[in-house]
């Protein structure tokens, strides 16, 4: 007997691990319900063909996924010149619903859809988040969840997944907030919490991620820019945030902290305070704090002053803008270097083919967008090449609900990724 | 009949793409190849409970990976407790060769393995690539590699896929370099002069990539740091480079531009000017010149003078840092801080659970270590989160074979993703 093989490169590999029956019946579940969304309407022999699968499986595989009310059948097509026709199978989902929330400085949200990408419900409620304690934001964030909970149920949609967005480095694989600064979090059990809070079975996911992660996924899924697989999103709030998707895939890092670009040194040495503490971080050049800082010193809207709601600042920054006062020109010129600056360290790590700026800096890009892009092509060495196409900056157009969104969209992709979390069909098991 | 059911979300997804036959044939090939690799030798029982495909198809499928000589039957083994032995399949690969190359500053390399791991040519070159022609260079690149594929040949190993590594921004999906500034390389088509060089037939695929990255990639493989999926590793030469691993998978971005860490804007107000035209580059901070220009700033070794073999100039200023040199040992310290500065941004950004320091980094890591990791703990937003585990930053084990190590695991890789570029062996076809 020749001696034992030593695998190819010592070490580990992108590829499949060994899988139990269980695991593999759900991967071809999945599998199916995948073809499905990508392929569209088919026959059982196309989703044969399409999956290398063999005919029998798909045949149980289909069966169940119609019992658990994600796909059914819509009629019969002639498929080829010859032989009967085939039965069509399609997606379905309009029984099965995806829920995203949002707990933010000064606002919750709730945005729910069912699989059939119909949006059944969409609020955002104002709440001053960072004036209260993490346990009285989350009683209210359950509290409007029950309410869309019930409006979804209301439209036929059983809640089958929950996102929830919250601006902070978060343990994605406990479900808990480590550290939220503008809200004053530590240490909260997010997923827990909701999850008691809303009587949701063991088998309902409640995923958590930060804010700006879930928005760089809404945007790829559903925004202006959706289907570019490289792209950078930036929230402009009271800090910076980012979310980056590198080859159609969210960057999540080891722990998942990939994206905190607020804190980015960009002028370490010479750089203003920041409020974590370090200096020169890129949040003290670009926030809304920076703008408001540089642009509205003075009472109401300075710092400590009474008008704090970030709605009102910005509108008074551009109607002074829109007025000429050169002080808020300047200011917002100077935000749009550094927001150059800044993202020309995103293109050199990064790469990305768009950048959509979020929050405020959506707002204000009329007034920033030149020098940004300007500053930002000096900056990026693959300008160099000759041959690069340039990155683009552009405004969001999803407003504030790209993180509730993003949320929803990856309680959707946990059903995709196993379908047996959705219950089979009450009818069916009668 | 119902209304067609809209898709789940209105955009793209990571699913699979509808393929035809012969796609599905390679994709079930690469699946069962792939299985071997991961789980190790098993029964073609196996194989179908582990990989879902029908019994038929696995069948069909090993005897075609065996006539390709990538898979062979080692004997019989009983499985569970009735039933007669099943004939044990493993990965084979004795036969089936990659070639890692690399051109940098000053030298040339080769490195062949089988695909059974074994190392059949591991071989430097001192050349003065810098001065001389692309074309002159790629000549002699040639003349090493017609050499090397000679020797594999000798071991019985035909080759299957050839990887190159350049210190450049390469378009890899047209396998040129666009811009290669310590080169001095501009558009030059390295995969088309390398195949025509050693007159490969079309399905052998010779890949080229930037030196950072291939060098992340066989970290990630082979080196001390092997397993890590979120992995940054760090070239420090006339330049600085960086390759990117996240979630196991190499970081390209849009152009495969991504990981040009060096020209990172870390002190673009009152930073020096760097080579690129540009100001406070983080390879100003912490490149193998600015360590020399503050430690040797004279000659024979300072900018222009006769000694620029980068190896003579480390060893220099270790000898002098070794005897306490103050200058030497505060640009040491000094270029740790940077090093840390910088490093801190890459946390941020893709946050890495280790940052493997290449190049003449590695040399002299035991003189900026400390610095680096000080610096980088005070930078990291993260480390405000309380339970994150602290990002190591550790010296390179795999020295110059880095590049040409990556080189030939993508050359691999391009053989398990699609097993139909090695060609069935001439005693199966005869």
């Amino acid at each position: 007997m020749p001696p034992p093989v030593v695998s190819p490169a010592e070490g580990p590999f992108p590829a499949l691990a060994p899988a139990d029956q269980a695991a593999v019946r759900r991967s071809n579940l999945s599998l199916v319900l995948g073809w499905l969304r990508v392929a569209g309407p088919g026959s059982r022999t196309e989703i044969t063909a399409g999956t290398g699968l063999n005919k029998a499986t798909v045949s149980s595989l289909v069966a169940e996924l119609t019992d658990r009310g994600l796909v059914r059948e819509t009629g019969e097509r002639q498929f080829g010149s010859v032989g009967r026709p085939a039965r069509v199978l399609e997606l379905d989902g309009h029984g099965v619903g995806a829920l995203g929330l949002e707990a933010n400085v000064d606002y919750l949200a709730a945005y729910g859809t069912d699989l059939a990408g119909r949006v059944l419900v969409n609020r955002r409620v104002s709440a001053d988040v960072v004036g209260s304690s993490a346990d009285d934001a989350l009683d209210r964030l359950v509290q409007l969840a029950r309410s869309a909970l019930a409006q979804m149920g209301a439209h036929g949609a059983r809640v089958a997944g929950v996102g929830t967005a919250i601006p902070g480095l978060v343990d994605v694989t406990a479900g808990a907030v480590l550290f939220a600064p503008n809200l004053g979090w530590h240490d909260v059990p997010v997923a827990r919490r909701i999850g008691a809070g809303l009587d949701l079975g063991p088998e309902v996911p409640v995923l958590v991620d930060n804010d700006a992660n879930l928005s760089a996924l809404a945007e790829f899924r559903q925004g202006g820019e959706a289907g570019t697989p490289d792209l950078v999103y930036l929230t402009g709030e009271v800090g910076v945030g980012g979310g980056v998707i590198v080859d159609g895939r969210l960057l999540r890092g080891a722990d998942g902290f990939g994206g905190e670009v607020g804190h980015m040194a960009l002028d370490p040495t010479a750089g203003e305070l920041c409020g974590c503490g370090r200096r020169g971080c890129w949040e003290t050049k670009v926030s809304l704090a920076a703008l408001v800082r540089h642009c509205l010193p003075d009472a109401p809207y300075g710092a400590g002053a009474p008008v704090r709601d970030p709605e009102d600042r910005v509108a008074e920054v551009l109607r002074r803008a829109g007025v000429g006062d050169a002080r808020c020109l300047n200011a917002l010129t100077e935000i749009g270097r550094w927001l150059g600056v800044g993202a020309s360290v995103l293109v050199n790590l990064v790469n990305p083919r768009v950048i959509v700026l979020g929050g405020y800096f959506a707002r204000v890009a009329p007034y920033l967008l030149d020098t940004a892009e300007r500053e930002l092509a000096r900056h990026i060495i693959s300008a160099s090449g000759g041959g690069a196409r340039p990155v683009r900056i552009v405004p969001s157009k999803l407003g504030f609900t790209a993180a509730v969104r993003g949320g929803a969209a990856v309680a959707v992709d946990a059903v995709f990724a196993d379908p047996t979390r959705v219950a089979v069909r009450p009818e069916v098991t009668a």
